[in-house]
């Protein structure tokens, strides 16, 4: 059981032709599972090279951000020569993943004249050929609209879709090379980022709540749907999340807040079950306004300790300066996190794949390439290996 | 290249014991892509059984939905004879996910003991121990604090890091199974529900961001960071999203319009480059006034028709109902749905994998078992193979 193995892809050879967080993102974890992993960009950089943020130099740290652990080849794809090192390099690799459109020398049917046994996943907008980004795919979603105290559309701050598709990505990938392996062939995988957010809106039951039910969810500020759950401002001008799922949690919050007689009479007042998460739910703008004054009258410490102690879920609300700067979960004592050298951008905290196995450990976190620094390199072994 | 073979995970078997959003939807894309796929749940049902919404007669919607294309099993977990039997499911499927604290009989080291190769994901809330859900993960995380207008915190409807978590899981057991397949030996692997956001969070450069200029981004309502998308709305009451990316969807705002020469007239009013992105969201309100009043002055078909003839990219805000109900992209004219009878709920269309596999195909939608319907047919079977 001590011995270590090599990462769980060891051996996968696999190359992007991509931009943007969906399909980068999908490349890069499959690069932190041990994928050897070619990102090849236009020369100059594909459309997202200096997306924002950027360093005080100017180097994007949205591109160094997506493509740790990969090398970086620049061609010009425009150019015949350029698309022949593209499918040498495919050819080579075995696997491709693109963002692109498909069509001429990048679809499977050319590139698999070159390499028998492809794997090819494509990411599409939609699956009708409308195009379509993660902002327009979650307007479509519904979310927005549930998304804050009224209908008015809110985005989320949060790339969703993105990140699901990009972890979509990596699942379409390894599972193809595990049939690889087992038949010897290869083949084209196609996704959608509309269908990405569609097979969600499907998962998570509201498809089927509108069809049988003919309504669904209306905005819930920052309350839980089905279950209690609530955010509270506290003494110290804080706001805290508390979530009450399970009996244990709703027994917790009367102990934490010293007021289980006066939740008890909620029940009785509002005909309700509240030892069901459904009658929760449903008397929630009682509960509220019993617990409000209590998280009123204490610092956010206080309320999270109280409520920790009774065994309640709850997490205070932080910006991004304060998770980076003061929460110990976003620190090198989580072994989540590596620290290291970014070209053009500096010493920074990074994570690996948030996955952690146990006998072939999939490695550090790395840094990305600079944008067509493994140019050569790559090419040269290329070259010695015809 | 016609014929077709057996679904990526064919031969795959996977037990799993867990609740809510997260692992069963790890397990349910597993199945999905062709897993066999066993849910064990305590008889009566997990904590999530009758989780809203329900059906008219009480059918838990959000656990039919998310555990399509499963069997499920019910035993009594509590005693010895219940996790007897669970024991030697496990060792005979050779995979488990689970989010249950894995102690005792349900430790890596025991159930090793009746698996030798045995490989078992277990998600945590986070990593250190601290008990934590979505809601309180997403607290931590940041994004609440720049979601809407103001910096108070919106939580977002989407489950994002239950959603998030679920694909890493299945990517975990396919990357384990890849790598068992090689090695012969498996392994124990741990998620953190914690260390998804985490790691997203790092991912989408906001970590580095922090760390090397001090600072990020505050809320912008429903506008894009770092290029140039706002929300609009029309003359007929509605509400579109509009995402100005490259250069050619730039002009094609313009174009649209009509306002390319006021458009014009922004760069040197606020001294910026509209050529590139960054430009173009520094002098977003700029952009903003200018056209606001085209969109106020066209119905939403009309402003989507143009936009989309000047190639920008555009989609209308709708809500649950009217994407179930109107929307050809959730339709069964969309093959990623296939229509089900789901027991207790009804008929209604439901997802397959978003991914589609050409050589290999996943198969269709599928309904959920009901809770323990497998449980005579699973244990008939498993004592004749003994």
């Amino acid at each position: 059981m001590s011995e270590t193995r090599p990462a769980p892809l060891a051996g996968l050879k696999v190359i992007e032709i991509s931009a943007f967080v969906a399909a980068p993102l999908g490349a890069m974890t499959l690069a932190q599972l041990g994928a050897d992993v070619i990102r090849i960009d236009p020369i100059g950089g594909n459309i997202d090279a200096n997306r924002w943020p950027i360093s005080d130099d100017g180097t994007s740290i949205y591109w160094a951000s997506l493509n740790k652990g990969k090398r970086s080849v620049t061609l010009d794809l425009k150019s015949d020569e350029g698309k022949k090192i593209a499918t040498d390099l495919i050819a080579e690799a075995g696997t491709l993943v693109t963002n692109l459109p498909a069509r001429g020398w990048l679809s499977y049917e050319n590139l698999s004249q070159h390499r028998e046994d492809l794997v090819m996943l494509r990411l599409n907008g939609s699956h009708d050929g409308k195009p379509a980004v993660d902002y327009t795919v979650n307007a479509a979603s519904g979310f927005p609209i549930i998304t804050g105290d009224d209908e008015r559309p809110v985005n989320n701050a949060i790339p969703a879709w993105d990140v699901a598709a990009g972890l979509y990505i990596s699942n379409g990938i390894i599972a193809a090379e595990l049939e690889r392996r087992s038949s010897g062939k290869g083949q084209e995988i196609s996704l959608a980022l509309s269908d990405v957010m569609l097979a969600t809106v499907g998962n998570l039951g509201y498809i089927a709540e509108v069809q049988t039910t003919g309504k669904t969810r209306g905005p819930l500020g920052n309350g839980l749907y089905g279950a209690y759950g609530q955010s509270f401002a506290t003494s110290d001008g804080r706001e805290i999340m508390v979530a009450v799922i399970s009996n244990k949690h709703w027994r917790g919050l009367g102990k934490a807040t010293g007021l289980s007689e006066k939740l008890e009479m909620i029940g009785p007042m509002m005909d309700v079950d509240l030892s069901t998460e459904g009658g929760r739910f449903e008397a929630r703008e009682a509960i509220d306004a019993v617990v409000r004054p209590w998280f009123a009258a204490h610092t956010v410490d206080e309320a999270a300790a109280a409520l920790a102690d009774a065994g309640v879920l709850q997490g205070e609300f932080q910006t991004f300066e304060e998770l980076v700067n003061n929460d110990p979960w976003c620190s090198l004592e989580n072994p989540l996190f590596g620290e290291i050298d970014q070209p053009g951008v500096g010493r920074v905290m990074a994570p690996r794949a948030p996955l952690s196995f146990g006998g072939s450990p999939a490695g550090a976190a790395v840094s990305a390439p600079t944008l067509g620094g493994d140019t050569d390199e790559v090419l040269r072994t290329m070259q010695t290996g015809e």
